[in-house]
Order: C-alpha cells, then sequence, then structure tokens
C-alpha cells in the first residue's frame, strides 16, 4: 500500500501558508489528513481544502502528534521552536523562513537542482529565500552545460513576501497618492522592512532595502542570495554578488541577472540548455516582444526567462531576465515539490 | 550690457516641454523672451511664465526668427525638421530627442561632465538619454579619481519619460486593477514603447522593454546608454552593457550600477569623491536606512547616489544605487543647464 501523509501548515493564515494551501489541493503528495496551524489570534478560522472546511488550530509543541510533514511559514522566531518540536515528534519539517538554511545539517532544497542533499536530512530542510529559488531554477542547467564562474544580480522583488500587510499598503498607497495625498503624507508602516526603524512608501517608488542591513552595508536579502547560492550549487568558489531592491509590483519577482560562464558557448546555445531544463519556461523573442513579466508569471509554477543577450564586452558574459511568482516557486510550490520529492524518494518516516 | 536672450520651446506642452518652462523660470540665464511652440494642435493654448500668460504658438520654420535659443523635446522626427531650420536662422538648438545624439558633429553633453564638448557645437547640442545622463553625474568624479574599466547597469525607470499619457495609463491601470479588472483586462496602449507592436499593463509590474528592439536584442534604450557613456566621456575602450526596465514609478529612474575602476579604491574613498562632485547628492547611511529613493528625488535637480559596497570577489568593483528626477537632470534640466552653461562660455551668437 502507497504510504500516505498527515501534513501540517505552519502560518496557515498568511500569504504563503494560505498558497501552500493551494499547492497541496494540487499536489500528487498523497495526503492522509491537513492540519492547519496558526498563532492564537488566527485559531478557529475556517479554511477551504478541496471540498472540506477545516478549522485553523492554535500552535503549540503537542499540534505535531502524528504529524508525517509539516510545512513552516510563520516566521524565523515560530520556526526556532517549533521545528525542533516537530521533529522531536517524528515530523520532517520544511520550513520557508531564513533560520535553519545555513546550519551545515539542514538540507536547502531546489528540487531542480540539488534534490539529492535531501539525503542528508536531519529532520529538518529549509526552503531557500524566494529571490534565490527562482535563479537557481534558471542558472543550475547553464552551469551543468558550461560552467559558472560567476554572477551579479539586481532584483525587482514585489510586496507579498513581505506578507499581506504589505499589499494591502501598497494598494492604499497607491490609491491615496493618485487621490492627491502628497509622497510624504502616505503612511507607511510596514516597508521597506517591517522590522527595520524607518518607514518608507512603495508606491511609484523603488527602495534598495529588503531585510535590515548588515555590518558590511549589504542588507541580509543580499547576502542570503549570495550564501544560498553558494550552499545550493555546493560552490563556495562561486562568485556572487546582489543588490536587492522593492519595487510596487504585488507578487511576482523579476531578476536582471549577468553571468560568466566558464566554458564559451552562445545565446543559441542557452536558449537550447533552458528549453529542456525542468522548471523552466523561455520566454525569449525580441521579434515578438515576447520576454517574462511579473504579471504574466502569477499564479504559475514555473520560472520564466528571457531578454538573454551576450554581454557587449566580455566574451563569456550573458545578460538574462529571471521572474517568477514569489509566493509559488518562491516560496509555497518550492516547499510543497520538496514534499513530493521526500515521498519519491522514500525519505519520510510514517 | 550683458547678453540677453529670446529663448524658444518646441513641445511646450508635453511631459519635458512643461518642465522646461519650469526650469527656465528659475535660471540664471538672462532672458529677454520666452516662445512657446508646439503642434498646430496645441496652439492658443495658455501657459504661465513666472507672472506672464503666454500663448502657445504653432511650430513653423519661421517661428524662430529672431531666437537665439531653442530648447527641442517633441520627438525625433520634428527635430529632424525644425532644427536645422532654427539653426539655420542663427539659433543655438538644445535637443533633447535621440535624432542627433551620436552624429560627430553633434555635442552630447552633460554640464557636470564635458563642457568643453560645447566648443565644437555647429548650432546644435543634443542632450543625452535620461538613464545616461544620471550615470555620467555619479560615475565621472569616480573616473577622475580612479579610473573607470566597466559598467554593468540595470535600470528601474519611471513612465513620465514616455509622456503625460503613460502616466495617465499607470494611474489608470492601477485604479482599476485595484477594483477588481484581472490584469489580462487592463487597458493598455502605450507602454512598453507607443511605437512598437504589442502593449502590456505597466501597473504592478516590470517590463524589461524600453523603445523597440534592435537586430542583436538589446533594446535601442540599452544601446543609447553604451554609446552615448562612450560619446560623452570619450572612451570607445569603456566597457559598458545595460539592461533597461520600466516600472510602475511616475517621476525618478533608478539604477543599479556595478562598476569596475583603474586603480585601487575604497567605499570610503568613493563616498569622499563623491560628497564634493558637482550634481551629486550623497545619501548612503545604512545605519540611518538613507539611501536614494525615486520619490524623494521627484522636483529636485541632483543626482542622488548611495549603497556604495565594494563587490564581494572583485577587488576593483563596486556596486552603486544611482537616482534622479528623469524630467528634470534626465531632460529638461541638463537642457536648461546646457543654455546657461553657453552663455557662461559665450558661446551663443545674439
Amino acid at each position: 500500500m502507497e504510504k500516505s501523509y498527515v501534513v501540517a501548515v505552519v502560518g496557515a493564515t498568511g500569504a504563503v501558508g494560505t498558497k501552500m494551501i493551494e499547492m497541496l489541493e494540487q499536489t500528487k503528495l498523497p495526503i492522509k489528513q491537513i492540519k492547519l496551524l496558526a498563532s492564537k489570534r488566527s485559531a478557529g478560522k475556517e479554511l477551504k481544502f478541496k471540498d472540506q472546511t477545516l478549522v485553523v488550530e492554535e500552535l503549540v509543541p503537542a499540534s505535531f502528534e502524528n504529524v508525517d510533514i509539516a510545512l513552516f511559514s510563520a516566521g524565523g522566531g515560530i520556526s526556532k521552536v517549533f521545528a525542533p518540536e516537530a521533529v522531536k515528534r517524528g515530523a520532517v519539517v520544511i520550513d520557508n523562513t531564513s533560520h535553519f538554511r545555513m546550519a551545515a545539517d539542514v538540507p536547502l532544497v531546489v528540487p531542480e537542482v540539488n534534490r539529492e542533499a535531501l539525503k542528508k536530512h536531519q529532520g529538518i530542510i529549509a526552503n531557500p529565500n524566494c529571490s534565490t529559488i527562482q535563479m537557481m531554477v534558471a542558472l543550475e542547467p547553464i552551469r551543468q552545460a558550461v560552467g559558472l564562474d560567476r554572477i551579479i544580480v539586481s532584483t525587482y522583488q514585489a510586496v507579498s513576501g513581505a506578507g499581506i500587510s504589505a499589499v494591502e499598503e501598497l494598494k492604499k498607497q497607491a490609491v491615496d497618492y493618485i487621490n492627491g495625498t502628497p509622497a510624504d503624507g502616505l503612511t507607511a508602516e510596514i516597508m521597506p522592512c517591517g522590522g527595520d526603524k524607518k518607514h518608507y512608501p512603495i508606491a511609484f517608488n523603488a527602495l534598495p532595502q529588503i531585510d535590515v542591513f548588515s555590518d558590511d552595508d549589504y542588507t541580509y536579502e543580499e547576502w542570503k542570495m549570495v550564501n544560498e547560492t553558494k550552499k545550493i550549487m555546493e560552490d563556495d568558489t562561486l562568485k556572487v554578488s546582489a543588490t536587492c531592491v522593492r519595487i510596487p509590483v504585488l507578487s511576482g519577482h523579476s531578476e536582471s541577472v549577468y553571468i560568466e560562464v566558464e566554458n564559451e558557448t552562445s545565446v543559441t546555445a542557452i536558449r537550447e540548455v533552458l528549453s529542456a531544463a525542468p522548471g523552466v519556461v523561455l520566454q525569449d523573442d525580441p521579434s515578438q516582444q515576447l520576454y517574462p513579466q511579473a504579471l504574466t508569471s502569477v499564479d504559475k509554477k514555473d520560472t520564466f526567462v528571457g531578454r538573454i543577450r551576450k554581454d557587449l564586452d566580455e566574451d563569456k558574459g550573458f545578460h538574462l531576465w529571471i521572474v517568477s511568482d514569489n509566493l509559488l516557486k518562491g516560496a509555497a510550490w518550492n516547499s510543497v515539490q520538496i514534499a513530493e520529492t521526500l515521498h519519491e524518494m522514500d525519505l519520510v518516516r510514517v
């Protein structure tokens, strides 16, 4: 008889949590039961899963009794406290926060890229940062084909990664500004970063800060892209630098990526490699004005790649434009895909 | 007696033209008379200049009789036909379109960078592309100090560069989307490029196309940044590549710029150089979340620079975030500043 799992979603009412439920509705993972967990404040809320109505329960350590797979997306502090409680009770944790990502004993996984890393899991598997995931899906096939020496990325990130309240903030600011509120009169309480001191409007603006700053003047978001890329690609010598920017988009992260490859190749060869790559949809036909767009990436699980050009000066340099729905491949879908892969590889104890 | 000029504004009712009038109200250039010119459709409109009410006249060749300085911003086709007519009648033309920019006998000028080039003018001076100008203002002082080998830029460009109708389109799409119109139901008639075949919504989107595509899959906007940079800096060996992207911002272009310099330097040294640079305002204090923003750049003549960081791998590599009001320093203010500089250098026949 095929295995079948009890799956918990921690942070079920959040921007990513609700998408996790949607992805679990579509997954081929055999599911016996779904458990929705959230803070006391959200407990009692009713959410749909297929034709069932499920009641959100308050998250406590005992919530994980009998749970086989627990998907976490309720903030790093919650993962820190409750992921070990879930593991203690026999669950495999797939954590969407940054808390465990760089821990040596925690695999950091994009299934298209490094599914083999799952074999070493010790109860917790980390889902990489949204902006890292889509870049990995697009660049790994190129790395496999011709090697990769260097990445310089500038991001164009949507607000939904910062939660439902950030989406509402952007919408309200946009309407207020159009109705005549001056820029310095707009209410800003979340962007660029809920946990930082100052807040700025994001409507009709571009904010070159995501997450807080580290001592070296890079933001933590930028460091996530650098460190996670090296961990996922298992290459400490890979050169990576990032500039992470929030723009007034609701969902769908875009990235302007410059790469230098190890062996000579061509735009045509890169297009061929990406046409055949798992999880990638090539959208690259300038004659038809075909290129990836944030708006058209929403609700899709793929990573869209286009605007592939040879650098004008560097023979082994290429530019790409990479777009994906940050809530799906960047978060909920990648997490559910990890669960599917664990099942395929028979890595979940039941 | 000091010289005093008759100044014409061609395209006076447009997004840039109206800003040109504002800048002429603030200029130290001695102005004897202002002439507002536009298409037949706009002729008869009344516009304010200081406390005068001026009537817009229809643009015809004879409009330039007695004009000393003519500021053009009515599209490349108008400049092509009417700039020679103005020159024939003794005017100096400062053209904000791309039409004459790469002509060998036309100086392409950012006054902070290459005012000496004005000496060679033969009647027409070109105002560079908005996205090029602000990058030049920020990078030239660094180039003077430590040399410049390479530029890789990704832009975050506002819609106002595409005219007043593009601003209205973005606002209408934003309101419609928030009120429930799905992305594929939004009306899009201008973006990404009025002259191209297909149009896409820009509200809550990022469009990696500005101007039409050239045969090599770069857009003309990207080529403008490459070619104009080399011409202004008078260095054909300078390596430049650009990715130009439109984002849902009304005014204020932002740029994520990576540079490689020739001689070793530091972030501290670059900050010092930029603190003293003409036209630059340094906004770079991560501990105070201080960095340039599109919204706060609007209506300012300066170029704002921040997020200066050493590249994580390349010793001579640095990242910068450069922001300016595309309608002012990117267009109207740079044009009026060229007029002021011509006056200072006594390069206008009267």
